[in-house]
């Protein structure tokens, strides 16, 4: 049993900007907010949790609209992590490394910068990229623990209607790849629905390690590319993907 | 107002290794839990959180005795990102990227380890890692979030009793520091008390640049190997830093 409570004035006072800043790092926190602020005030979650959120911190999620790049050029570097700190997955560092590109100049150059980095890694950094991703209906999905991020993606691709049997076999399949690899399946969710992250999971387990790496890598940067269209304001010509 | 309450039983039972595993990415829940577990079952903190822990974390935490090579080379993985996520601050993709090199054989090995990935870096990587670490008694550590690490590192070099005089030195240097080089002053603060962090900040304002990401990234080395002492056994001579 997990109560977070925020929510008895005068002390809800002390939730400032600084405070929602700093916990926005702390994942499993932000997640059960963003979800409990959904149903408001109070909720139950995963039957295991229970969260109590100010007006404070619902007010503070409510004001969360898309970002201008001009905005985003203005940030404090604190901001900055907070906010592009998880456009890869639990790897701040590659937005701490390209803080001092600025400014950018939208979307896709913001993007670019991010794949740029990648593309700079040596082959164990990049399997570390893609050993930082959950399974796909894994273990910490089950546990609610995923992050806001990689909970929307896989509800986009309908991970939670999988019957037993897709769920066994995604399990069996994830397994294996992990296995095989030594780094899970990472494939970009809201490009794909199960039936065609089973069959893609199935047919990808078939090659070379090299090639998997090069294919996660890309797949975590279409990922990235979502992410930032979720932070950033964009022209509607600039969601399509691979004009990269 | 925080208040993180695992306390009631049966409940409590739900506090499993899984559920310590997965807050552990958590520094902000960790560092009150180990802070407030050293006054047992309920403490006032930095005036502003108010945190209940169980008997059941309590244990967990006093379980956290130092571990064989044999022990973390048996690691689950997600085991071994909980243990070694930190040993580079906020870099936990360091830890998932050596994952692979397994077995290690020892504490200088495992560290070289971790020194050889860091030194295969992009100058922007590196630049990022200085970025990841908080400020010496800065306004992190002020509002009591960082790290469990570098808590007890800023304590070791005693930077909480600065007087005013010092600390006002300590905060423009700071900022004349990230102001030249775009990253903050990094220094491994058990290796040096707070007059040697001083004039060691006042003689690295004057480097250029290059030779800034050098000296900050060895740095981070030291700091790195002091982290893995105390997670791993060793042998009194392996303490000898340098020799790595």
């Amino acid at each position: 049993m997990c109560v977070i409570c925020i929510d008895q004035p005068p002390l809800h006072e002390l939730v400032t900007s600084d405070f929602i800043a700093s916990i926005s790092s702390c994942h499993v926190l932000v997640h059960l907010l963003v979800l409990t602020t959904c149903n408001y005030h109070c909720s139950l979650f995963n039957n295991s949790i229970f969260v109590i959120v100010s007006h404070t911190i619902k007010n503070h999620l409510e004001k969360m609209s898309p970002l201008s790049i001009n905005q985003v050029n203005e940030m404090e570097y604190e901001d900055f992590i907070s906010t592009f700190g998880n456009v890869v997955e639990h790897c701040s560092l590659f937005a701490a490394a390209i803080w001092s590109q600025r400014p950018f100049h939208g979307v896709k150059q913001l993007h670019k910068t991010f794949c740029d980095f990648i593309d700079t890694l040596p082959k164990l950094g990049k399997e570390g990229i893609l050993r930082s991703h959950p399974d796909l209906a894994g273990r910490i999905a089950e546990r609610g623990l995923l992050t806001t991020e990689s909970t929307k993606e896989q509800l986009a691709a309908e991970l939670n209607t999988l019957t037993p049997e897709e769920k066994a076999n995604l399990t069996r399949l994830n397994e294996a790849y992990k296995t095989k690899f030594g780094f899970p399946f990472v494939i970009c969710a809201r490009d794909n629905k199960k039936a065609a992250i089973l069959s893609g999971l199935e047919a990808r387990l078939e090659n070379e390690t090299e090639k998997e790496v090069i294919q996660g890598v890309e797949e975590v940067k279409k990922i990235a590319f979502y992410r930032l269209l979720d932070i950033l304001q964009h022209e509607e010509a600039e969601k399509l993907i691979g004009g990269w």
